[in-house]
């Protein structure tokens, strides 16, 4: 099904990735890409390194300009335009231009990959100027440009998210005074509180003051600048705030065009990125995913899932056939000196779906315990009682710990047991791993209680 | 099935892991185990960085002496003790000691786990002071002392496999010139000729001279010390030799009492760690191993495996039911500041086994290309025409890479196909990982070839 007029709306990690891969498979398809901002195919993940000041060039988040994907692509991106209005049944969306003059635009097929915005609390001075949050590459040179031109004292973050605790390091680089705060009584709520209790550590290690259990009520504010953060406690001066409460699909578009919205008003689509109104497709931060674990959908908002899932959209737009599998939960974020990454489910989500569940956690180390450079690895197991099944991990550790997460991945994508996890044939030598790898050391101990 | 009386002949990895087992399954057993050496559960491996001075004290390399498995466990090692016969009718073995005394030991279960020793070639001056092959804590410290109380000069070091490129660089660490002859074309066997290549690169970029495609012919001596590597096209001025041709597994003790042998003159054992002689088990550096992917015997000699074959048969002496499903062939390896890693099959085994296959190698990034410190790193991956079955990968990289090996080991022993590969829901985080995963980026390019 090549099609006459391929248009998406969004020109990041997934309407880009799908677009480069319809170009590749057809080479005389005709595609139009609307974005909103200046920008194509930036790393958003990238953009707390470059408020910290680790990337120093903004052009190094972005993998290709809109004049590359013209001139060496073929695909023609219309930035600073956003697209206001979709008509399935005319096949037509209204756009509107940087000159603020609408016009619409007819479509065959069209893809919506337009991604999602940081939850925003609605409470007094919120706002104000001197408050980010952060997404978009352009919200993220507005915090650099803020860093450089007011010079900032006083940072609070709110919210102990992956965004807020990444932020939170990029200003404690940047010699900022940081405060975190953050409703639940535990920062990074995709691990159990034991774990958890681990990134609060290394955060304050690093000078970041934590605090937990408290609810912002509003911002203080002088001629329209933020000067404070006010929770249920007490009054925290700052002069720039980043809120890393979450994000929240960009699915209104879609949803007022009738496309139907599932899982946390995200875009329902099917395996193939299909939504339920005909030729028209979603994908990326916008959408609802499968957790492969669970058969449900679940709601993420993840780089490595955006690019996916658009590749897997562009291939069935130029008339191929793909299906996206789902997630499994994984994640991982490096905190200061700390990895974190988990996979899978976690103790809540298992509570709640009322799995029978095991625990074991493990302290060991990143390399054999004599080699230089070993540093501390925290490996906390789930798996199911009776059946064994691996459900989940979590860990939290120095270098090298993180990406052993991609073990715990494919194990949990192949519904492999923990006994299977012990008996894996996993690599060794003292400069990577003790002789039995974390992972396998966890699994040692969890299988004896299943 | 508790037995009266359990000897263990070896004192290391299998050995040890075994005895350790069997203790805290059943804390009243008998367990005797008789070593060669004065040591106990210590880490090969670590040995060419204890040579190489990373390491400065050689206790390090030892997890538990002799003295804790007494006092802590209530295991009786004695050292300094080889057995030097097994009589299986009798239900005994024959034990030479420290004072070359010869006595005889009653047992109801033995476990031989008598390790593996270094190839030594039958050429002449073989013997000569100055010519050390690697296996035991002993060797190791014997050249250790070596460096210091000759202060060698210039080192040769015969074969390009592990050990012998660890060597390498442990030597070059300690500011010798080394030199390195290789009988085949390229370094380190267990990876493609492709491959090898850039690990021969990262030895000369550090300064090793490689002299692939020469056979060693025999050792220029003086007074009973070497001199000289006499190879078919020169002699290689020598003060310090190091053999790395591979190793040999000690199955001559069981060979001699009838005990079955397989692959290599390896013993023969079943996935319980049974031999075919009744009460006589193996584990470890001395036994034959399943390939999980061939379904065929292979010989490994790895410090994990042999840890992981010792808790098997430990668990089943002590009563259990426990079985060592094999191995995928994962091997792991920093040489320099090269990080070398394969798992499954390469191509020659494919070519030999008859497996019609495809071919994808890409160069990539350990991290996402902007971030500090991403380094390059190569990934080969195999796979099956038609089923698109993964077959087997090699990395060779900088930081980071190695330990990726291991969703590959997983992906093997779960009999994935390449596109499982592309779907898997792997971690990615500017600080580990460009957003496809380099093993994903392999994936992608070659299951369009499959």
């Amino acid at each position: 099904m090549p099609k006459d007029r391929i248009v998406i709306i969004g020109g990041d990690a997934a309407g880009m990735s799908a677009a480069s891969k319809i170009r590749r498979m057809r080479p005389d398809q005709a595609i139009l890409v609307f974005e909103r901002t200046d920008f194509t195919s930036y790393s958003a993940c990238g953009i707390p390194y470059f408020i910290g000041g680790l990337i120093d060039d903004v052009d190094q988040l972005i993998a290709r300009n809109p004049e590359t994907f013209r001139d060496k692509y073929g695909i023609e991106v219309r930035t600073q335009h956003e697209v206001v209005a979709i008509d399935p049944q005319s096949q037509r969306i209204t756009v509107r231009s940087r000159k603020n003059c609408e016009f619409t635009e007819a479509y065959d097929q069209l893809l919506i990959a337009t991604g999602a915005r940081p939850f925003c609390p609605d409470v007094p001075g919120a706002n104000s100027s001197g408050i980010f949050g952060l997404s978009t590459l352009a919200s993220g040179i507005r915090v650099r440009e803020f860093l450089v031109n007011h010079q900032p004292k006083q940072a609070v973050v709110v919210g102990g998210g992956y965004i807020g605790l990444e932020m939170a390091e990029a200003l404690i680089r940047q010699k900022l005074k940081v405060s975190l705060v953050q409703r639940s009584s535990q920062v990074m709520g995709t691990l159990d509180p034991d774990m958890g209790a681990l990134v609060s550590k290394a955060l304050k290690d690093v000078g970041v003051t934590l605090y937990l259990s408290e609810r912002l009520e509003g911002f203080e504010t002088s001629c329209g600048r933020v000067t404070g953060v006010v929770t249920d406690l007490r009054t925290l001066p700052a002069d720039l705030v980043i809120l890393g409460m979450g994000v929240r699909p960009n699915s209104e578009l879609a949803g007022k065009a009738g496309v139907s919205l599932g899982e946390k008003d995200a875009i329902k689509v099917d395996n193939r990125m299909r939504t339920e109104t005909e030729n028209i497709w979603a994908a990326g931060d916008c959408v609802a995913t499968l957790n492969r674990i669970t058969g449900k959908p679940t709601y993420v908002a993840l780089g490595t899932v955006a690019n996916k899932q658009g590749v897997v959209a562009g291939m069935n737009l130029a008339g191929g056939d793909s299906q996206f599998p789902g997630v499994v939960g994984t994640a991982v974020s490096k905190i200061c000196k700390v990895e974190v990454a988990r996979s899978g489910l976690q103790e809540k989500e298992l509570k709640a779906l009322g799995y029978e569940y095991a625990v074991a956690t493990i302290d060991a180390k990143t390399r054999a315990g004599y080699f230089p450079g070993a540093g501390p690895i925290t490996v906390k197991l789930l798996g199911e009682k009776n059946s064994g099944r691996l459900l989940g991990a979590q860990i939290v550790g120095m270098e090298g710990a993180a990406k052993r997460i991609d073990t715990i991945a494919t194990a949990l994508t192949a519904r492999m047991t923990v006994k299977d996890l012990v008996d894996l044939d996993l690599s060794y030598a003292p400069p990577f791993s003790p002789v039995w790898d974390p992972v396998q050391i966890a699994a040692r101990k969890l299988v004896k209680t299943l």
